[in-house]
């Protein structure tokens, strides 16, 4: 179809409703443009934790002591580890949530292009509209014969009806296109939660023979603080009591209560004790007596 | 202390259980290298999932549509992502476990470091050792004076002993501290999948109020499924039996099947339909008739 050029410059006409169909059909594709390249690659963070703890539980599990059955839990550690990463390759590799997903998103993007192409074609009915607009008011202003201006009210009324019906049909088309986008929106919210949940559930799974040792190091935990709260109230008790038998003691004999080091004090002058002893030991004076 | 240099120059004595040790803990000492610094690094790993799932969740939360029912599904996916971060963030920063054992190894370390140092003293042993040892070899080689070998004997036995006790203290202290690396290898073990764990459940805990969405649209997709199996299991029942009975009337008309379409060229036909009606409504021919 030819262009037509304006009679004059004169400022286009457009259609509001359009313009706000087109605007926020472009605000569709810029979602689809950030979450499209998002989604392709949502497998790759779950490939960095399963290689992370791959490679933790590998690196623990260079030096075998199979005699220390604290060894099975480094073991038990890296046979899941080796577990989570077979089945996260699964997921990635059979996952077709996203594939079909991103599929959608394809067929949805080239349905936007075509309104989009339509909206371009409709600024030919536009122009013809402009053309006869601009044209009868110069024949108004310049006092043409009568003929010619009714002649001319027609084109312009027809101009008008074609490029009115033209935007009626593209303003139902790009809001049937525009709704499109929340169940489109919404399949991608439910994708991507679907498949962090099975990345999540494959870790359990893959875990599951470790959890008897972290049960059994929290029951350990556990019992290991309740003997040292044991330990600390004995020790109280105890001490209260030979400080209570002690003071009673002097009191019976002299009157005067002795006075005791700290129990810090005490600790310390027997690991001077200790480091004397093991000094003892590796000091046999080496240098003594050298004969060169 | 001072150093002596050996009489002669000589190959130097070890003592093959303590350099046994030392490799033994050079080993273990690499694999502390190794996990220490992807331990520290392990929180960041999840922390690129929790960003990636907000990431993708919030762009698709960028156009605001109340009014469909379907939008529900991408603000609770938005706002699970929001709460999967939180929980992450809350892990991460309170998680002791690591942190507990991250200390745990460094003092391990310095375990390790100390008895380093004693190996390296355990050198003046080794020198004293060889040099009486290549001193009596020198003096007995050149049939010196009786009484200066004795006395010379006398001082490599000593110089013998306190190598060798030296060398029995070091070897107990390393194996000792070596067997330690078992139960704190375990509990790494034990750390990395009980964080991994404790990362998982909070993104199951996060993802609670999405679920709902995740099953209806399962049973929504079941039925779907369902009912396209019920159609095109009675399209196929109803073609037969239109055949059927079409050919019974022609059979008793004139014995003369008619010849139909296929389904494919009759739904090519249909879409040709669509595609012309809808020619009619955009091509009102703008070129007609202009009148410049």
């Amino acid at each position: 179809m030819e262009r037509l050029s304006p009679v004059f410059s004169t400022n286009k006409s457009s259609n509001k409703e359009v313009e706000h169909w087109m605007n926020s059909l472009k605000e569709v594709e810029q979602v689809l443009d950030a979450v499209e390249p998002k989604l392709t690659s949502s497998g790759t963070k779950w490939r960095v934790v399963a290689q992370h703890i791959k490679d933790i539980c590998g690196d623990l599990n260079q030096i075998f002591n199979k005699e220390d059955p604290r060894y099975e839990v480094v073991q038990a550690g890296a046979s899941a580890a080796h577990d989570f990463d077979v089945r996260y390759l699964d997921i990635h590799k059979h996952g077709r949530e996203v594939s079909r997903l991103l599929e959608k998103m394809q067929k949805y993007r080239q349905e936007i292009e075509e309104i989009k192409k339509e909206y371009k074609e409709s600024d030919k009915y536009r122009e013809r509209y402009d053309h006869y607009k601009v044209k009868l008011d110069n024949l108004e202003k310049k006092n043409k014969d009568q003929e010619r201006i009714e002649r001319n009210q027609q084109k312009f009324k027809d101009a008008e009806a074609a490029y009115s019906s033209v935007c009626a049909d593209l303003i139902q088309k790009m809001e049937t296109i525009w709704k499109k986008h929340v169940s489109i929106f919404a399949e991608a919210a439910s994708a991507v939660w679907k498949t962090q949940l099975q990345y999540a559930k494959a870790l359990e799974a893959a875990a599951a023979p470790v959890i008897p040792y972290l049960q059994q190091e929290d029951e350990e935990e556990e019992q290991e603080q309740q003997q040292q709260h044991e330990q600390s109230q004995g020790a109280e008790n105890a001490s209260r009591a030979s400080y209570e038998k002690t003071e009673n003691r002097f009191a019976r004999n002299s009157g005067v209560a002795p006075s005791f080091g700290t129990a810090s004090e005490q600790r310390t002058e027997q690991s001077k004790n200790v480091v004397n002893s093991s000094k003892n030991v590796s000091e046999t004076s080496p240098t003594e007596n050298i004969e060169a």
